[in-house]
């Protein structure tokens, strides 16, 4: 399979040539680069380039040099120069500069902020970054697709996760990546880090210690903890299930689901579509489907999986129980089902192959068969993406402090967010918003907050005016 | 003593009245409140009015409200306000929003940036906000002058401390108040933080404890480790010592220096006085004079001093050590030494009364016979504020990425401080640049990145273009 250029792999090219820039685009365009940029009215011109691979880069690059009275004057990576020092900086938000600033912001006025909250700790809510900075939490150990590469490897997906807080939701995140990988160690360190933080943001911790330490941290902490892995992806999904749903008149209730990978997000895939209704779920991992009585590859996630799915038991393969299923949900490995899978599964199938970034099946592949399809990729259509979640979701609960993120809360997110898309664009293409709706982290923190009132989650906010109104 | 008004208890008021601006002003003037801003043509009028005391601030609107035809329809406290949701922000470097921007800074793009990394884990700090971003850790225990106050009231001066490092160093910050006082877990926290932050600053930790978790830390890491308390302290008030000695024409080695207070900062200022050559400096404490053979109340840090100092074995009171003293620095508390200890030292004394906010002695006591006086204080001449040396200590030491902060490097930032005050400028009132002088953070830094390099505790920097030049 022939992957497509993309930005990812873009280059900044500056080409001196005798050629014009329209026969120097038609070089790259032969060299299957895709020019996403243009410019320049006389040599040296600038293109910026998409191309597949590293390898291709280099492609696109010789094809230029090899052209008559050309030289590529400077081509850069654009991936990497994005990278350099960083995505993210802590920025103030006063102005330092201005008279009197220095004694309001620090010494001697920050020393009265100080006393107030220390002598109401409630007052750091208020008046501190702990009303809206939630700390994104990630030991490397299971970062995207790639593995345990380590704490400082993952940072650049944990700055890219505060890019995403802060530009979808208006929330304040920062990276914290741990140098260690001991379950024990990581929630003492969370814990200890909670005057700081308003809420924890877990991310890419490799299963089962993820379960371990969300459970423990939300028993433990009286602040938002929330796994995205696991319950942003569920939310999402369910979101999208929600709308398709609609679409082809079936019912929860009604449904056979099949779940492929029960890794962090599969388990919470399952819990939550169990929570809104499914009462026939089988998942699978590399050994088969998880039933009662399996006796390879058990720890005590899939015997919560033996014990509460698959109520019939189910001991096949993953074609063998694909045969009537309504909804595949994968969130395993690439190409792992086949057209004829789709072909076996009931009437309107409807297929959620997550795997990042290559999916169970490619949408090409099941579309002649498949009803609705969705994946994680944004080249395609119906985009699954926990970006859709995580921002709303604290938006709404550092905003009326709530103490935890319930399943109620969650539930309500994924109703939020599907009912943003309208009947009349409703559709087998678009039965999830776009990840830049700007109407989705609202829908969501709003439904969020209305959820923690109503049970009681949410604690009393000092209204701000209260804290500075003497008059 | 009377403190003047300040900014840091200023009232934002809305006034609707009868009366002129002028007049309004006038009331708040024999209200001795300090207008610092006035504006309106007509009514309402709106001042900014910096008072002396909370109590002051309703003493002023009181004052408004009994004038005639005159209401104060609001009346807001700055320094609250200005601390509403905290002081600092998270940002992002790249416009999320640009075409293809998602895929390079997140999924698929940010993933090459990872194995890069992964490959090589000093890119870390090319390609991560480790490049050029400091925690400023603390406990909580030791804020400001006032004391054990707990993490979450330590925030705000966390806070504002990252703003002074993005402010003046263009370093960026962020602020770590840990749930714990234990020694130990405080370590080992920080050491955890490790693959986030390309630096260390702790900052109003209690002695003795901040004495061992920095000198652990600096064993352990390999990242600069900097407690600005002690040392910040120590290397403005160093720089102010070397251009006072020029205006009155003594030798450090030849400087009878009496320290009052032995906790985080006594101690830096004594050690680094003495590495800059003074011989003779005697320290004290609440009991008395620290001498070889004292009994009460000594500790191991305290026991160092009675090994390494006071070279005549003086036992007597503060008073009677001032006697033919050259230089009092005080750490201590307000008000402990009087005009006559001023008169009793030698000729031409130099008094650094740095106690916050209301130091040993008053500038207005001491002068009639102190030839040259410093303060903590921006209201009066001569300024030590550790802004001067923190930002570019850490700008420098994260440019070449030092393995630590040595002797050398703050001995180095201390000359580079005071070679700022030219010998037109240099006077008895100005023997220290202004904290908004701009020029302070990079000559610091230019200084302490020549000694890291010379030391040879500068790594090497991989050079940006390496990579993301592809020609």
């Amino acid at each position: 399979m022939k992957i497509n250029p993309s930005p990812s792999f873009s280059i900044d090219l500056t080409v001196k040539s005798t050629l014009t820039r329209a026969e120097l685009e038609k070089l790259i365009i032969a060299a299957e680069g895709v020019p996403a940029l243009s410019e320049g009215v006389a040599s040296p011109f600038r293109f910026v380039v998409n191309a597949r691979s590293s390898d291709h880069q280099q492609e696109i690059i010789q094809t230029l040099e090899k052209a008559t009275g050309t030289k590529v004057l400077s081509a850069d990576e654009i991936t990497f120069r994005s990278h350099l020092g960083g995505k993210i900086e802590v920025t103030s938000k006063l102005d330092l500069t201005a008279k009197g600033a220095l004694a309001i912001a620090y010494t001697p006025g920050v020393g009265r902020v100080c006393m107030s909250i220390n002598e109401d700790v409630a007052r750091a809510d208020a008046l501190t970054v702990k009303k809206n900075m939630v700390a994104v939490v990630s030991d490397g150990t299971a970062v995207l697709g790639l593995g345990d590469i380590g704490p400082e490897a993952g940072m650049p997906v944990m700055e890219g996760k505060a890019m995403l807080f802060k530009e979808f939701g208006g929330v304040d995140a920062f990276p914290i990546c741990l140098a260690t990988k001991d379950t024990e160690e990581i929630i003492r360190t969370v814990k200890l880090l909670a005057p700081t933080f308003g809420g924890i943001n877990l991310e890419d911790i490799s299963a089962p210690r993820c379960f371990e330490i969300e459970e423990r941290l939300k028993a433990e902490m009286d602040i938002p903890v929330f796994h995205d892995d696991q319950h942003g992806t569920a939310v999402v999904s369910l979101a999208a299930l929600y709308n398709a749903l609609k679409i082809i008149g079936k019912k929860m209730e009604n449904l056979k689901v099949v779940v492929n990978g029960v890794g962090a997000a599969g388990v919470a895939c399952s819990k939550i579509l169990m929570a809104a209704g499914v009462k026939n779920l089988i998942g699978f991992d590399r050994t088969g489907a998880i039933y009662r009585g399996r006796k390879d590859g058990m720890n005590p996630v899939k015997e919560w999986f033996a014990q509460n799915t698959n109520p019939n038991n189910e001991q096949g393969t993953l074609s063998e129980s694909l045969k009537g299923a309504d909804l595949f949900l994968g969130v395993s490995a690439p190409g792992c089902i086949t057209a004829d899978d789709v072909k076996n599964m009931a009437k309107d199938p409807i297929i959620f192959a997550m795997a990042n970034p290559i999916p169970e099946i490619m949408p090409e592949v099941a579309k002649p068969y498949a009803r609705i399809m969705a994946t994680g990729r944004s080249d395609y259509p119906n985009q699954i993406n926990n970006v859709l979640c995580f921002p709303g979701i604290f938006k709404g609960a550092l905003r009326c402090r709530a103490s935890s993120i319930s399943e109620g809360m969650k539930l309500a997110a994924a109703r939020a967010i599907a009912d943003l898309v309208s009947a009349d664009e409703l559709c087998e293409e678009f039965i999830i918003p776009s990840v830049f709706d700007r109407r989705v982290a609202d829908a969501v923190a709003d439904e969020v907050e209305r959820i923690a009132r109503s049970e009681g989650l949410a604690r009393e906010v000092i209204d701000n005016k209260t804290l500075y109104k003497l008059r």
